[in-house]
């Protein structure tokens, strides 16, 4: 419990930690003293080195790692199933090949003729199955009969960085950018290396290093001159199984094309992304492909031409295909100069009217990247109808780790709750059980790929993501993106150990901060599901009517009566008809709408009573009251801690908690104050309004 | 009619057109064939050259120019009074000597034996005087039986420039900085030439170059390594009759002198800033001295050592003095820091409460500078009580030029006649009569200094104010700076003259439009006297909570039943008693407080009925309403000149009028429907309300 901040914070949830108990250590030295490489492939390399400064730091000798035949001594193997070599093999035959990117683990005998065995379906999954292995290590298993089969439900694992080369990043609340500088890309790659290994470590194999809003530098990176420097990068991602991608804009053959059009339809520009991705491929021979945002806040796109979403990710998916690149194409797509005296318009619509039309119109190499929500990562949405809208269609879920509307890594906001619920929401596209998370996987329409994106929270930040706790979010996308049926709880509690490795009641402590946290930002904040209740520009609050007036699609027309958009079939936008059976129903319906949501689906009079007995206005009163007390309970929770964690972390958690417990207190009150302003209706219990 | 933009924009109001009458045209060149310049100061060869240039412009042949005696044919004479010179020691026995800055001019004779004498009190008022001759040339005036005496009624009469060293302009709407880029003052000073040739035009004597808000490159202006450059600026301004002032640092001692403390007291600190003083004297001997913005809006001042404002000024006051400098020390202060639930303290106190007890501490060479309003530059405020509150110390009536709440140079907004309200408005300090004007000029408590300072609206755009129609303001202000007695309408017709130089029609309706502008802004943005219903940083609205929930103390309270801050001396925070009576009984009344200053003075239901015989809440809805109206109004009426005035300053003003009509729109929608949902009070019309 030594370290820095920079020492324990860079190394997250790789703090390879001296193991205490001495029994222990002395098993892990003596049955892991020899790791043996089955094949000379790179990254078998990268997982035997991994393991081996695992060992070294954990156990205090460091292991012999080399190629070639296992010895009769105590040894770890580590391979790829399918090369023939028989301990490799005999582990496949008994775990099974768990598939592309998955690994078997199994072990025998003990003592001086242990062997311990990693069994990757490919070379990436023996690596996944190694950090696998390093976890049970940092967490103090026995090596006895371990009998592991794992593989990942998602085929595509992907990080999104909103990076510009300028070093800034949007939406990043943690320092600047860990790939760009000064518009250029770094020299020094050892940063990026390490993230490489962090994201690895949890099963990460997709990057899109710049922002998906591509300005005018960043439409370059595609161009011959930042071509091998983004080959560089690619190349150490390569040694971590992971796949470089790049945000490209859609008028690139105009802007450093010298074309005249960006017409999707065009041969010039057919031609030109073809001989641009033929270029991009001579230096990135395993580069992942294209993510775009098109037609979407102020973004070109194919619309300028009259042609519609899939012509346009088509004609780049054509681009790409001949080399195995695939186009992920977004689809938040909506009206952003919308006229708020407008109700007709709704921005919750926008994506499925969008892209509902177009499905089973899109290249088996195109991936529509599709935000959990219908408006914008808001604390409490609906989960996007869209999920269930598209059948013939690939789908990646898009989540964002980076804390824009939920505290901007100021405030402790763990947000794998969260992303559970999206996952297992229920479409019912198919009837029951056609959750999310079999949708996005591509498992419930067998679609050829699927999987998850999330826009990433980490910046040059010496603890990667300014609050320490955020690192949570980041390792349980992860471990989500990996298997989505993973609880909250495990997560959590894998995670808190990894970084924390404390006694079982600072463990304890930390989950539950952890995992209170995301409820109780939403009770401070927002209420019942409506949203944007934010500055506009930087998306930090309080300010109740901050987009209330303005062009983004994002109102909750509070008056003297009532709030709350109407979004039923009959009386208002019609967005619930988007759901399936019999979720249209019980959104449409003010007796079945969940109270969390009641604001989104409907326009209700602040006497209107919840589920919970309240009416609307005491809710907002007593859980922005409550929310408060909570947030200040979180650090008082945490002092408690004093002592017991790395110092520097605690300090640094405790001041963003501080500051979280007193700008929960100005939410409370600005939020507060603001009904009771326009109700006139007191609190029941008579506190302090102003 | 057939100048660019740049050319006519940029000439502004001395813009030399061909005299048309010819009759007239030969009249000017005959009388003013020679210019004689009775002495070689440097003032009158900038006079004598300017006229030369009027004069060739305008009749189509340059006039000798040349020192020494008059000849016995027609000649302009233009001299300093009691320099022994005989025409002019004449036309000021005639005339009178106007004292300082001030002018006599004389005609006599016509044809071959025209005279025409310009005498100044000084070489600065023989300058003056002889921008005033050119005035009469453009307007066409007959040159027979000249008898004007002219004096300023201000002594000092200032622009303040809001610039920093890296070329942006705090508030600034008119592009970069004409005196900085970079980080260095700009190399070629040929448009600061011109602009102090402006200045010099409307009577301006001194300009602070840099922004009050002090920054760090900026504390280093007054270090050798800058004077040199900052030295060159003010040679050429003294060509102008312009004293070059600086706004300085406070804690200046400390970021560039090395020293431990700024205060006041300290004798190493006194002696610090004795010898910068030197130092500027030495390269800038008629250095006009130092701006200080202090203890206000986290500006370092003499609050950090325990001393006061006095202690402060006084210590700058003493190292500027052996040198003829003055220190001009602004009175916005106040608490930027408040709670917005904290309803006792009250923004619109503070610089009363910080600085009326303060009064007669001041050194001599010290000059308050007090903004109009008491808050900050609203369209409309009441004036602030400090004007009222002392009679033993220098004062300066700061007016804002420059559009930062009154539509950013976008919006049309001619502050003339709102100037003259506050130069008219009677203190009541020594009984009636104590106008604001007669304070600040120093005349009615006989103060050896005092005037006007304008926070400037210039930029590097071509037209110098972006708005073209907002030259209006810059030479509004300077003609009342000299004289706070000429009537808003005789400065309107100058101006259009000046500029348009067309027909009487077509003159008519641009003066119309800037005198109405001021107050149909007024009629959609902020009602009955609230302010700050705009959005945070820019200050450009509507936003109407958009300061309600923020640390800067400014608040309308607006509930589901009432509007307005109580001030008042019974309920509310006693502001009303900083004013004399019958003042303070005015507007602590409800029965008596002026409409358009209500809701600055009471908190009032909407129903309450004000003296228009409307309710609150139907005033809002009417005055925005017609406000959007009358916005319309101005665009379709400038459209009617199309063709009458210069094309391209035509098609300027056209766009902007064009957003503004669009975006009175949406502050009259705005507004009303925020009121209308915080009221549930419909519009009497039934009009469209959101």
């Amino acid at each position: 419990m030594n370290q820095t901040l920079t020492q324990a914070g860079y190394a997250a949830w790789l703090r390879y930690v001296r193991v205490e108990d001495e029994c222990r250590r002395e098993e892990y030295r003596t049955r892991c003293a020899e790791i043996v490489l089955a094949t000379d492939l790179p990254l078998l390399q990268t997982a035997g080195e991994e393991l081996a400064r695992a060992l070294e730091a954990m156990t205090g000798s460091a292991p012999r790692v080399r190629e070639g035949d296992p010895p009769s001594g105590a040894h770890v193997l580590i391979g790829v199933i399918g090369s023939g070599q028989s301990e490799i093999e005999a582990a496949a035959g008994e775990g099974g090949n768990p598939g592309e990117d998955g690994f078997v683990i199994r072990s025998s005998g003990s003592g001086q003729s242990s062997c311990l065995v990693i069994a990757g379906a490919t070379a990436r999954g023996a690596l996944y199955g190694t950090f696998h292995f390093i976890r049970l290590l940092q967490t103090g298993a026995s090596l006895d009969h371990l009998r592991i089969t794992e593989a990942p439900v998602n085929r595509l694992r992907m990080m999104n960085h909103w990076d510009n080369m300028d070093g800034s990043i949007e939406r990043g609340y943690a320092g600047r950018s860990i790939f760009f500088r000064n518009n250029r890309i770094v020299e020094d790659l050892s940063r990026i290396r390490d993230y490489a290994r962090l994201m690895a470590s949890i099963g990460i194999n997709a990057v899109a290093i710049n922002n998906v809003n591509v300005h005018e530098e960043e439409t370059k990176l595609i161009a011959d001159a930042y071509l091998p420097d983004v080959a560089s990068i690619a190349a150490l991602f390569r040694e971590y199984g992971i796949r470089l991608y790049l945000s490209i804009s859609f008028a690139a053959p105009m802007a450093i094309g010298g074309l005249d059009t960006a017409d999707p339809l065009s041969p010039s520009v057919r031609a030109w992304w073809a001989e641009r991705a033929k270029a991009i491929y001579r230096e990135i021979p395993d580069f992942g492909g294209f993510l775009v945002k098109a037609d979407s806040e102020f973004r070109p796109g194919p619309f300028t031409y009259g042609r519609n979403h899939a012509d346009g990710a088509n004609m780049l998916a054509a681009a790409l295909a001949p080399h195995g690149g695939q186009v992920i194409w977004r689809c938040f797509v909506y009206n952003c100069q919308q006229d708020w005296r407008d109700r007709k318009t709704d921005r919750a619509r926008a994506a499925y009217d969008h892209f509902k039309p177009l499905d089973g119109k899109f290249a088996d190499n195109v991936i529509l990247q599709i935000k959990n929500g219908p408006i914008d990562f808001q604390v409490r949405e609906p989960v996007s109808p869209l999920f269930g809208g598209m059948h013939a269609t690939n789908q990646l879920l898009e989540l964002q780790i980076t804390q824009e509307y939920t505290g901007q890594q100021k405030h402790l906001c763990y947000l794998v709750p969260q992303w559970k619920e999206v996952f297992e929401f229920d479409t019912h596209a198919e009837g029951e059980g056609s959750t999310v998370a079999r949708i996005a996987s591509g498992f419930l329409y067998h679609r050829p790929v699927g999987g998850v994106a999330g826009v990433s929270n980490i910046g040059d930040d010496e603890a990667w993501t300014g609050h320490p706790l955020a690192q949570a979010n980041l390792y349980g996308f992860g471990r989500l993106a990996w298997n989505p049926l993973l609880t909250a709880g495990q997560i959590t509690q894998e995670w808190v150990q990894l970084t924390f490795g404390c006694d079982a009641e600072t463990q304890r402590i930390i989950a539950d901060m952890l995992l209170r946290s995301w409820r109780i930002y939403e009770s401070y904040t927002a209420p019942l599901g409506v949203g944007f209740m934010v500055n506009p520009h930087n998306h930090y609050g309080p300010n109740v009517d901050g987009y209330e007036y303005d062009k983004w699609g994002t109102y909750h027309y509070a008056d003297h009566y009532g709030i709350g958009v109407d979004r039923t079939l009959e009386t208002g936008t019609g967005y619930t008809g988007q759901y399936h059976s019999p979720l249209r129903e019980i959104y449409n319906s003010l007796e079945t709408c969940p109270d969390e949501l009641l604001l989104f689906f409907h326009h209700v009079p602040y006497t209107h009573e919840l589920k919970s007995g309240k009416t609307v206005i005491q809710h907002i009163y007593d859980s922005r009251f409550e929310g408060a007390d909570m947030a200040a309970d979180l650090l008082d929770t945490w002092q408690s801690l004093r002592g017991k964690v790395d110092e520097a972390c605690y300090t640094r958690v405790l001041e963003r908690l501080a500051h979280q417990a007193e700008h929960a207190k100005e939410w409370r009150d600005v939020i507060n104050t603001y009904f009771y302003r326009k109700t006139g209706i007191p609190d029941a219990k008579g506190r302090q309004i102003y």
